[in-house]
C-alpha cells in the first residue's frame, strides 16, 4: 500500500515537472547550462554546498533586470505623466522650472533642472497624500499606460526568461526579493501579479512617511523628503535591513547593482552573481557603458574576474517578452 | 483507490491536529475563545469574512509581548554588561558619565545621564563594528547571560503561550512578524530558534549601517546614529515599510504599541488587537499604567471601546515560561 502510495506520490511531482518545463525561454546553452548547475549544486541534500531552504534568498534588481527601463525609467515616465494630469491645477507650473519643461516634453530642459528639479517632481508627483492615494494613482497609472515602443503596458515589458528564472529558484525553495533603486511603493502595486513577489518581498527606495490622522481615520502620509536611496552602497545596506541575510544569488543589470552583487558574491560558501547585458537592440534594446539609464561599466569590466555571470539577451533568450 | 488516499490523507491531517493541540497553555475562557473564534472567521472558506492566506499578516510587539521585559529590558541589560566588558580598555570611564553610573550600578546615575547618556551606551556597545562582529556579540552574551530573577537564559524567559499562539496562527497560514521597539539585529539574533520567526520578518529600531571595505572584505559597519525609531508612532511606519500590507492581527502589551493596534484595526474587514495585560506578580510581575519599562495607561482605557482583546496573564494562562 504504501509503495503504491510512493508510486502515485512521485508520479504527480514527475509529471508536474514535465508539464512546467524550466526556463523554456532560455537558450540552450552554457549560461542556462550554469544556472541550472548553480541550483542543483545548493539544492541537493548530499551536496558538499547544500545551502538549507532557509537560507535560499535571491535579490533582483528591478528596472533593466526585471522589466524594460528604456527610453526611461518607468517611475520616470509617470511622474511626468502625473505633472501633466496636475498641471490644470498649477497654471504656474507654465512658467516654472522644471514643471515648464515636462509641460513641453523638453527632455533637455528637464536634464538641465538636475537632481534639484528631479526632487521638486518627486516631491509633488509622489508626495503629499497618504499611501493608499498613491497605491490608487500608481495602479490606474500602470492600468492604462502604453510603452512608447513596444504599445504594451509596462507590466507586459518584463522579461519572460526572468519570470521562468523567478519560478525556477521558488520551485527549488528560494525566497525571491527585489532589490531595487525605484521606489518601493511604486513596485509593490504590481509585483505580487507580475512577478508573483509579495510587497513584503519588495525591498526599494523610499520617501518619508508620518503617521497622523486624516479625515477622522489613521493614514500614512507621504513626506517631501528621501528617508533611504536602495541603489549602489545602499543596496547591501537595504538587503541587511529588509532581510537580514546575504542573498545566494544576486541577479542585475547596471553598475547601480555593482555592490549587491559584490556583498552577494563575497559570502562564504556558493553564491552566484548575474547580469544581464543588453545586447539586443531588435527585440529590445542595447545599451551598456554609455547609457543614461542602467550604465553597465564598472560590473561589467570586473564580472570575469569576480566570475560573475553574464546573460547576453541576444543570445541566451530564446523570446524576451510574453506572448 | 482515491477515496483511500484522501482518507490516509485526511486521517494524518486529523493525528496532526490532535498530536498538537493549539493553544494549550491558555486557560479555557472566554479570552481564548474569542482568539480560535476570530481565526476561524477569517479562515474558513466559506466565511462572509474570510481573508486569503497571502493577506494574513500577524504583528508581535517583543518586549513584554513574547518575553519578559522586567526589571529591564533585556536589550539594556545587554548594553550595561558591555560596558563593564569594555571598561578595562576604557579606564577613563571611571570618571566619565553615564559610564561611571553603569560601572557602580548606580540606576539613578544611568537614569540623570537622560536620553544622552543612553545614546552614548548605544554607540560605544552597538556601533563602531560590522554587523556580523554585533551579532556575535549579541549572540554569545544570550548564550550566557541569566535573568536576575528566574535565574535562566533570557530566550527562556519567553511566554509559553505566546509561543502556542504564534504556532497556532502559522498552522492557520498567518505569515508571523515581529514589530519592536528594540533593536532589529538583536532579536534576528535569536527570532528564529526561539520564535520561529526568520530574520526577514523581523522589524525593528535601527542604527545606520554603512557600506565599505573592512580587512579588504565588503561588510557593513555599524554607525553611532540613529537610523529609524519603531516605536509608538513608528510602529505603523515600520509596518508599511518592511511588510507594506496592513496587519490583520496586532499583539502588544504597552502604549508604545498603541499605533500599531490603532492602525491595524482601524483597517475594513476584520481585524484584532490583543493587549497582554501583565496582572501575575508572583509567576512573572504586575505593571501597567506607572510601570518605567512597558507602560500600559491609554491603550488599557481605551481597549474596550476599541474592542481590543485583553489578555489576562494571571487569569488566562496556565503556565508562563516554558518547561
Amino acid at each position: 500500500m504504501r509503495t503504491l502510495i510512493t508510486a502515485l506520490f512521485w508520479g504527480c511531482l514527475v509529471s508536474l515537472s514535465w508539464a512546467a518545463e524550466p526556463l523554456a525561454s532560455w537558450h540552450e546553452g552554457t549560461t542556462k547550462a550554469a544556472i541550472v548547475k548553480f541550483v542543483e549544486r545548493v539544492c541537493e541534500a548530499n551536496s558538499a554546498e547544500f545551502v538549507p531552504p532557509s537560507e535560499r534568498i535571491a535579490v533582483f534588481d528591478n528596472d533593466g533586470t526585471l522589466w524594460c527601463e528604456q527610453p526611461m525609467y518607468v517611475q520616470l515616465a509617470f511622474a511626468l505623466d502625473r505633472v501633466k494630469a496636475m498641471a490644470a491645477d498649477h497654471p504656474e507650473w507654465k512658467s516654472e522650472e522644471p514643471f515648464k519643461s515636462v509641460l513641453n516634453d523638453d527632455f533637455a530642459g528637464i536634464a538641465a533642472a538636475g537632481k534639484a528639479g528631479l526632487l521638486k517632481i518627486i516631491a509633488v508627483t509622489h508626495a503629499g497624500m497618504t499611501n493608499d492615494q498613491f497605491e490608487s494613482l500608481a495602479t490606474q497609472w500602470l492600468a492604462t499606460a502604453k510603452h512608447p515602443r513596444f504599445k504594451r503596458s509596462y507590466t507586459e515589458c518584463v522579461y519572460q526568461p526572468m519570470l521562468e528564472l523567478l519560478d525556477y529558484l521558488r520551485a527549488n525553495h528560494f525566497k525571491t526579493y527585489i532589490v531595487s533603486g525605484g521606489g518601493i511603493e511604486m513596485i509593490r502595486v504590481f509585483s505580487s501579479e507580475t512577478y508573483g513577489i509579495p510587497p513584503e518581498q519588495v525591498v526599494g527606495s523610499s520617501i518619508k512617511l508620518v503617521y497622523e490622522r486624516r479625515d477622522g481615520q489613521p493614514a500614512l502620509v507621504r513626506q517631501p523628503e528621501v528617508d533611504f536611496i536602495d541603489d549602489k552602497e545602499g543596496k547591501p545596506v537595504g538587503i541587511q535591513k529588509f532581510i537580514g541575510r546575504r542573498p545566494v544569488i544576486a541577479v542585475g543589470n547596471s553598475d547601480g547593482d555593482f555592490e549587491m552583487l559584490e556583498y552577494t558574491t563575497s559570502g562564504q560558501g556558493p553564491r552566484l552573481g548575474i547580469i544581464l547585458h543588453h545586447t539586443d537592440a531588435e527585440r529590445e534594446y542595447a545599451y551598456d557603458r554609455s547609457s543614461h539609464f542602467g550604465r553597465l561599466d564598472k560590473a561589467l569590466t570586473e564580472a570575469k574576474q569576480r566570475n560573475w555571470l553574464i546573460v547576453d539577451m541576444q543570445v541566451d533568450w530564446d523570446s524576451v517578452f510574453p506572448r
